[in-house]
């Protein structure tokens, strides 16, 4: 520690950040029904990011419900806080030059709006995972579609409770036509247009 | 786009992250008086930090009060509830193998042990930047302290709440007889001692 450098008084901006990581923070925001695919297509995009040495990183249910969120309810009140929260949290990660994928159904385009605002517009991918609601219940993966029906979940989006379909995302997946690897391939067109200064 | 590596169906690990940027992620969670340093020694130490380049976060009041935490007030439960989420953040960035400096009064045991547990032991560095009580009142940077002696704010740290000092920080810094550029040679010391398989 013999060689400190000269010491700056000021936080390290996102500008200097970004020039270290070699990349360009933004916010990619996946909405679509339960059962859509967002986070399977997350999960590649973040793995194909990542193989080509992008630092990203996924806030989806798993990490943001059983921790930031585990205090909120399912209530429309609580949904909304949830939303702005996970979009405050995406905003600190982006500003730090990091890709940053939220996979959450934000059922309304008034949430996707709050979470645009708060991230910033230039940040603001809005990916719109457009799967018809009979083949996500089809699928039911998780067998949620099934107690939704029965009635042992209340405000199931899609049954009991509205998705607002995006009228002018960014970008639109449709899964039933589309592989995984094209998904990807179109995400990635993505951070090739915008991020043009950078060689990875 | 022709040479998409084979997509992997798991999010990105911790490991694999931290490989990525050739570094460990952990929490430096700084906590003292209002006037105590704080933000000048995380600012230095992010500085220096950055110019050996290591990927690093500041969360203080000035980005987490005016963003996730900005619905907020001071009551107690309130307190607990931001240090709370912000532990929950520093969690999310450190397991992106991210150094996060966290600048709080956080003025009891109890919320700093709350962080400790959040965010996991072996991650937490709680750095005292102990500036006794007398100094921080004189240096009055902000005009608070003179502001809450005119009752202007209530529950003020150290004037009408109480500071619990911690009796087992892993770090003390005493600032009145250390300049900057030593307490920032003593935070370092650690990142080198805890992160002995990075050459940067």
């Amino acid at each position: 520690m013999n060689n400190l450098h000269p010491i700056h008084d000021s936080l390290v901006s996102r500008q200097e950040k970004e020039n270290l990581l070699a990349q360009r923070g933004m916010v990619f925001w996946f909405t679509g029904l339960s059962g859509s695919g967002k986070s399977t297509i997350a999960t590649a995009f973040q793995r194909t990011l990542y193989e080509y040495g992008y630092v990203v990183e996924v806030l989806d249910g798993d990490n943001i419900r059983t921790g930031l969120n585990n205090n909120l309810s399912f209530t429309e009140a609580d949904r909304a806080e949830n939303i702005r929260r996970i979009a405050e949290v995406a905003k600190l990660f982006c500003q730090n030059g990091i890709i940053t994928i939220c996979s959450f159904i934000s059922p309304t385009i008034a949430m996707r709006e709050q979470a645009r605002n708060i991230i910033g517009p230039d940040d603001f991918i809005e990916v719109f995972v457009d799967t018809p609601f009979e083949i996500c219940e089809q699928r039911d993966v998780k067998g949620l579609y099934a107690r939704a029906r029965k009635g042992e979940i209340k405000g199931f989006t899609g049954i009991d409770s509205p998705f607002e379909a995006p009228d002018h995302a960014e970008i639109r997946i449709t899964t039933v036509d589309t592989q995984i690897k094209d998904a990807v391939a179109k995400l990635m067109l993505t951070i090739q247009t915008r991020i043009t200064r950078i060689n990875k």
